[in-house]
């Protein structure tokens, strides 16, 4: 199985005339989650041709411009779709005011109910959970109240060996407790092992995304074992100091977490401005952690068990 | 001499993958006025080379989101550029505390000294005026609180004729009062009618936008002979019930306003995403008032006696 990061933004501070600020949509497992929402993200949601309306979660990280500025107007464009679907908000406490302050002003409400789901920053929590996949939230070390979200898939059913199970003649009504893990008893009482009737399932995924934060040694272990990290790294060593100083993080620094969390894969971005030749942070995350990617605005990455296929979107998307 | 209006946003509602809802930069006798700030205005800033720290006056017509939400990303780019020049907003009541919601959320204030002056939506009323210029906030009808803004230049002293100063051997310390109209007086008490000794001085510009607006008679009382009023036209005929329905204009009732007002020129704009084909709206406008261009985005419009040039600003802009 598989599940897909788009980057819609992956600039940091302020919109350039050819890049965007923070936003990412992750789809996993047939849901569609918007994580930040930078100021011109139903833009990019427009050009990486994203049906709005299969959009029902938005997480906030925290309450900079660069990482929601462009919230209220995709909310604000929902309702004019005629949206109905209920929509979840997760974000700091003051983002609820913040929303609801400029729908007041406009004398307009929402033609769909919001739910405000309040993230807290001191200590990991689920935020929420299906039969199919569980979100975290986990603190990240920020000049304001900053979260991190985790984003897992939930084991699936084993998978049925339908040849062998027609050889033993198991009855179709059994099948829902073997996908289940339990062996099978025939009639006479013979006992055929899970194992000979059934194959493993694709091991669960899981996504980290952790922006904005210093190096901290903990988000190693809030983002331990997950298949692809997102982590920000703003700045190249060249700046490191500047790093420490506005409490984000280097490329290496960022390499250095996925090394300890022992992800499979590392996504960075979150580019200060001051950098021209982007390549520099892949080449510096890799110097730790050789499985690094650099976030791309409208690519995809599929990631899989086999490794991180990307696409780039803008080939066939409309450009202005 | 002439204004300079560089139409950034012109769409309605919501921002599309090609099109960026209202926003305006008006240049005139060098100073930069913005006018509405729609989501994605700080790109089409930068897009069309404008200095930011050229404006200084930012002004917003109403509430509704396609005509200020980019303005919390713009102040907050300011700030981070180190703009350290006040500033000052004009808009409706609610304004600041949208603004400085956002900004204590973010626990940053911003660099440089913001003024709020509150408009008011019943009656006219000069918001801002110096020795160059007025400016005049007036009523709008629309579905919430709404106003227009007319920029007026103030007249030049009079052009000096040098050549015939000379001849009459007027000495340098009588220019000022010459060009302020007066007629000179020589030693020997022989009066020299001004008119001998100075050109007329160009005739003063002035630019009206209005937008959002029902059409209403009052708008050309307001406006009255403007050389150059912008009127939003979001509908065509076809869709006239529509444009009462949500307090818009068709083409034809813009039309019908620089028609009453006697405006050397109407630009309309403000088009709903519903239409295609854009020069409709021109094509309609024009049957009632032939001197009509539509807004086009990132084009700058050189309004001047003798008429209103067009030049397209995407040609020498780096695009995506």
């Amino acid at each position: 199985m598989s599940f897909e990061l788009v980057v819609l933004g992956a600039a940091s501070a302020t919109p350039t005339s050819n890049s965007y600020t923070t936003s990412q949509l992750l789809k996993m497992r047939e849901h569609y989650f918007l994580i930040d929402c930078g100021e011109g993200t139903q833009k990019q949601l427009r050009r990486s041709r994203t049906k709005f309306s299969r959009i029902n979660h938005i997480f906030i990280s925290h309450l900079h411009g660069d990482h929601f500025f462009g919230l209220v107007g995709l909310l604000s464009s929902f309702h004019l779709l005629g949206r109905t679907t209920p929509l979840t908000i997760y974000g700091p406490p003051k983002l609820k005011e913040i929303v609801l302050t400029q729908f007041r002003a406009a004398g307009t409400f929402t033609s769909y109910p919001i739910s405000f789901v309040v993230t807290q920053h001191k200590v990991p929590q689920v935020i929420l959970e299906t039969d199919s996949y569980t979100v975290n939230s986990f603190p990240l070390k920020h000049r304001i109240a900053t979260t991190g979200f985790k984003f897992e898939e939930k084991p699936l059913k084993r998978g049925l060996n339908k040849q062998r199970a027609d050889e033993l003649g198991i009855p179709v009504c059994d099948y829902h407790w073997i996908k289940e893990g339990k062996d099978w008893t025939s009639d006479e009482g013979k006992v055929v092992p899970n194992a000979e009737i059934t194959f493993d399932p694709p091991q669960p995924l899981s996504y980290a995304f952790a922006s904005d934060t210093m190096y901290v040694p903990e988000t190693a272990e809030y983002t331990n074992d997950v298949t692809l990290l997102y982590h920000e790294s703003t700045f190249c060593e060249d700046k490191a100091d500047r790093a420490k100083q506005t409490m984000h993080s280097t490329a290496k620094e960022a390499a250095r977490v996925a090394l300890d969390a022992g992800t499979s894969h590392l996504l960075i971005g979150h580019y200060s401005a001051r950098y021209k030749d982007l390549d520099q942070f892949e080449k510096e995350a890799k110097e730790v952690f050789p499985h690094t990617l650099r976030a791309r605005e409208l690519h995809a990455y599929k990631v899989s068990e086999k490794g991180v296929q990307v696409k780039n979107l803008r080939e066939r998307t409309h450009e202005e």
